[in-house]
């Protein structure tokens, strides 16, 4: 049964981090001088898209995939996801020997759904204007006894990503930084949430931000009206990692209580990022990824003079819009 | 004066990663289980492209940089460079107040000879076809005073490099993996000299092979002469860091002494490669930085059931190039 509060705290994460560790890449914390000059502030820099599958999902989907009774992996697991969490969970549960099926929106990239193919998960495609993915996931569980697990509204999920917040706040005090806010990429808030678990159970008065693109940005909405509120969806976005409308029940009553605020950023800012990203940093990463990075880019908070971590979240992007983004001059 | 015979020791390694120590980034250790599942191998990838400057040549042109007196840091420095060297050198300048010369060949990519440019230094273009880039490097030093900084023929450069090999066999320690072997892209080899001594002061039997560029393999046909030989360069080759024809002066002597074999790689395998690295670690890498992975992927070594360390050494390259490296099939 899912709890109607959830927070993990310093303990969880702790365990959590010890349960993972053998299996997780513990990704580095870098610096580019140059974006430090360029915006007169100090910024720490998490690649999570060096993290197995390519993205910080794997932390959460490992987490969770743990706990599974040896039952429970018999009769496999089923997750819905535009493609992130998929590839997390089918790569988990490859090196468990647990079946997968994965449901994946159609026009997901198509890197994501051969990743998830080739960890030898079982890919349905569902159209998103006619079906509803719960319930397509809900009815599978039922006929095959598949676990399902949620990509952000759930209590070991929600662990699993604050070991990213933690690692974060932890690398920072190694290389002698006090950070002064941290800014995570925004779907569904799985994210966010966890990380700022992660990052207030090391150190408590780090404002959070959530950045979610143009359009999307349930949370800037949800935090505004105190109540999760649907954003309107109304024109596309780059982000195919960050569609999802309006923040979890689980996760946003958390972003309520840790949150400084919420950013939103546009297809041209988070364009600009992946460029810079290529150029001075020399990883690659998908326009989901690059949201906290874009949003420091184009101002959206003022940083001169302070400390600033963030994580570039996850890099699976097809090399096509990759190769146009980067050559890409405007 | 150059010493006949100069090769870095246990002693003058540890010196010289504690002066550089402040200002290098420790680049981190990476695994991909896509790699080692493909290769039946332990491959430790250290990504030198996340380097300050982008690549490897920041730690040579530091550690030499910081030999400089009062009176030669007045003169200034000058460089002959494809690139790498010349980016790195004019990073340090610039970090050090110093006045930077960088002598690049007309056809240097774009993207390197605008990141000398906006370090702040001097560059000087000139034709390979027609000016020999050493005395031109030289007048330069006669006329202003500004002190040489070479490639690779320098002990300091050298000793720079090799904490490279140091950091990649502590760091493979620290993981527990016993190195079988370790691979280095080579153009007038003070990359693989330097590494070579700092992966042997640590760990003595280690393997270490030397990866060029198809047509420019003149560590391979020197090290089977047992003595300096040009390679023919009757072709063109992508790796535009990696055109030198044959190995330096002093670096040689060290390889040969230090090395179990010198590999190469077609222009094929080394876009097969940096697809690689795109779509499975997220990384930029420039062609001249793919080329032991390259010789992984390639099958040029039989690896299976060993564990190998390699660097992918820079990632500067033109944003039109890399894009149709990426999407590129065949």
């Amino acid at each position: 049964m899912r709890p109607d509060y959830f927070e993990p705290d310093a303990r969880l994460i702790a365990q959590a981090r010890e349960r993972i560790a053998a299996h997780v890449v513990h990704t580095p914390l870098l610096e580019s001088p140059v974006l430090n000059r360029q915006l007169g502030a100090r910024i720490l820099i998490k690649p999570e898209n060096l993290q197995r599958a390519g993205s910080f999902k794997f932390r959460g989907a490992l987490n969770r995939a743990l706990q599974l009774t040896p039952e429970q992996r018999a009769g496999g697991v089923v997750a819905w996801s535009s493609g992130n969490h998929g590839l997390a969970l089918s790569y988990v549960a490859r090196e468990l020997g647990i079946k997968a099926t994965i449901l994946m929106p159609q026009e997901a990239p198509k890197t994501k759904i051969d990743g998830v193919r080739a960890n030898g998960a079982i890919v349905r495609l569902y159209d998103k204007t006619k079906e509803v993915r719960e319930e397509i996931g809900a009815q599978i569980a039922a006929e095959t006894g598949a676990v399902i697990v949620p990509p952000y509204d759930d209590p070991y999920v929600m662990t699993g990503q604050a070991t990213l917040g933690a690692e974060l706040a932890e690398q920072a005090a190694q290389v002698g930084a006090s950070l002064d806010a941290a800014l995570f990429s925004c779907s569904g808030g799985g994210l966010v949430a966890g990380a700022a678990c992660g990052v207030h159970s090391l150190v408590p008065d780090v404002a959070i931000y959530s950045v979610e693109p143009e359009h999307y940005d349930g949370m800037v909405r949800s935090l505004a009206a105190g109540t999760q509120t649907k954003a309107p969806a109304k024109a596309a976005s780059i982000c195919d990692a960050l569609l999802v409308v309006k923040p979890g029940d689980l996760t946003f009553p958390v972003c309520k209580q840790h949150l400084a605020g919420g950013l939103s950023v546009s297809d041209t800012e988070l364009k600009e990022a992946i460029r810079f990203a290529y150029r001075e940093l020399k990883l690659v990463i998908e326009p989901g990824g690059a949201a906290p990075l874009a949003a420091l880019l184009a101002g959206k908070i003022d940083v001169v003079g302070k400390t600033i971590g963030i994580v570039l979240s996850g890099g699976n992007v097809d090399a096509e819009k990759f190769a146009r983004y980067i050559t890409e001059t405007h």
